[in-house]
């Protein structure tokens, strides 16, 4: 894997870290018994983006289990994998692949996770899924830790039968992680988002194709143009999601409807406008509030500097705002830019600026904060 | 100056390029004509991105003219430049500079408008500058000649006096092309405007440190950061112009307050988010439109199809739509993703997607116009 999708100290991710939110350590001791009594996982697509990282989380936050899965397609089984000290073999995804599982997390694309899915819940696992196939259907709960965890009150390992849990797309975990919080004091009536997206959401070869097209571009040759269809080092493009017959791409309706899902609330009005930019693995949001209830931009930066999972960065003197590098290998969803809107009424609406990690916030540790709570 | 900024068939630059909307070449005769009877030209920082590029698009239009100052700071001073076949040098520019100058076009910077704008102006010449120094002066026309060409009617060469005419912003000019035509004919009440802006902004050197900065990156090395305060290349910031005590930087007023000054509508509520992308020379940006009257998207699109200086790229089913690159060296401005707004009722609101060239249409060619109104 090229460099951008590694966990290395790097300039691409590492300028301006601070120290990511992470749970305490536990001891050794601790975390071998937790290891030992905790649930039996299953990593689909562990060889992707999402999948690598969802070990990276579970290593970081001390997850506890007593065995773990790494599967995957035919081209990766077979293939050693290292984690935690200990040497796995990937193993060829089938349908026996769930016999035992406790909690199966799919980050492996929406027809895997339609056809492997129902076939792991039928053995009696609970899925966390990371793709769009069940997202919308009204059975499936649609899940933000910090935002709804309600929705999987009752969900627990050993409750007897398995269950599909999705989790949100990128894009909306990033907006509503900021926005729920100001939704909860002021009710979000209409929201217009544009979105900065990165490399990443296409998976890893697409992080791998912007870095080789911009050397490509940069000597002088032409850009190699396999996942995307045109030239993305120093350029941007609509999202490549395929555009419905109202003009919206498929990202922006996910956006739209997953909101107001989550948020249980069908009148809430959103629009998007979901733009690729050539950035590697984290997005940005420009997001337009409108609220039914006056709330003060002072307020709103309180709110968001105590809401869980999300860090305010708003220096106006010094120009510091988020910014996908800065954001990169974080937990924290970064809101800044927070003011008043000056072309709505009196306190009525704000302008902010999101920037969240697509893979980890946008995917696997929103993932694993799910199965955090199925413990 | 690097390959970024020159006019050379670049992979950057040049990515499905189709012919720029140039006026028809009239014939050496006619021009020679034209030439000797033009007006007498100054261009104030000749050597800069906007400075170099007056220069094409004055080749490119046929720009009369029957002699051209060539003018920028002592640093530049003495050295050679040729056009149009002829050897200039470039003089330092000198409150002695505009004598006999008819039209002078100013890209330098701010204070250097403020100081010699109004030295050339005694001088009896009429100065289209391209800085914010004069914008929201009452008394100052600012132009864009597709939008409010009325706003220097009886300005002319030869009028007796000296005028000083301001180019809007680049984020301006390329917002208000798409805007205006629709504004005419269903009045925008209010405009959120999230914007993706290009390093050429900034300048020929901004666009050099990306290129740089990119280039180290690739190389692991830290980037080198002397134009912007941080990492430009894989990122993007929020705009580095300085921020206000409401919360909105100068580039984001300069969007509301222009506008209205543009379409001499007060009432018109204007919101925007400015950023900056790691893109060469074009700016993109993603607007929401509310109108006071309906308007379909199909009589919409007709309306953008039949806009001078705009061109409509909108293929919803190969998702062809407007990017940095496609615009780059181009004169019209490319609207693409226009849809109803699902979060507004009816036909009241509408999401585009506006791509131009920031050099071109954003600063040289739209001053070039101007000074054609001029003749």
């Amino acid at each position: 894997m090229a460099a951008f999708t590694s966990n290395k100290t790097h300039h691409f991710l590492t300028r301006k870290l601070t120290t990511p939110t992470r749970r305490p350590l536990k001891s050794t001791r601790v975390r071998m018994s937790l290891q030992e009594s905790g649930p039996s996982l299953a990593v689909v697509g562990v060889s992707g983006a999402v999948g690598q990282e969802f070990l990276s989380v579970i290593s970081d936050r001390d997850f506890p289990y007593r065995s773990i899965k790494m599967l995957a397609s035919k081209r990766s089984a077979g293939k050693p994998l290292t984690f935690q000290g200990r040497t796995y073999t990937i193993e060829e995804l089938t349908e026996d692949s769930f016999d035992g599982v406790d909690i199966a997390l799919f980050s492996a694309g929406g027809s895997i996770s339609k056809t492997f899915g129902p076939v792991a819940v039928g053995k009696g696992a609970i899925v966390v899924d990371n793709s769009s196939a069940f997202r919308m259907e009204e059975a499936v709960p649609l899940v933000i830790p910090e935002v709804n965890p309600e929705a999987i009150r009752g969900f627990k390992v050993g409750m007897g039968k398995g269950a599909l849990i999705a989790n949100p797309n990128c894009s909306t975990i990033i907006c509503l992680m900021a926005a729920t919080p100001l939704h909860r004091r002021a009710k979000v009536t209409r929201m217009v988002v544009s979105t900065y997206q990165a490399a990443s959401g296409a998976g890893a070869a697409a992080m791998e194709e912007l870095e080789l097209q911009t050397r490509e571009v940069l000597e002088g040759k032409p850009p190699t143009c396999n996942i995307f269809n045109q030239q993305y080092a120093f350029n941007l493009f609509s999202h490549n999601a395929p555009v419905l017959s109202n003009g919206y791409n498929e990202e922006e309706i996910k956006l739209v409807k997953e909101t107001r899902k989550i948020w249980n609330d069908m009148n809430v009005r959103v629009t998007a406008t979901c733009i690729r930019v050539p950035v590697m693995r984290a997005h940005a949001e420009s997001v337009n509030l409108q609220f039914e209830k006056p709330l003060d931009e002072e307020t709103a930066r309180d709110i968001l500097k105590n809401a869980p999972g999300v860090v305010v960065i708003d220096d106006r003197a010094s120009n510091h705002f988020p910014t996908p590098l800065e954001v990169s290998n974080k937990d924290d969803v970064a809101v800044g830019r927070i003011r008043r809107d000056l072309s709505q009424n009196g306190d009525h609406g704000l302008d902010i600026f999101v920037c969240g990690d697509q893979i980890r916030k946008g995917a696997a540790l929103n993932a694993i904060q799910i199965a955090e709570m199925l413990l």
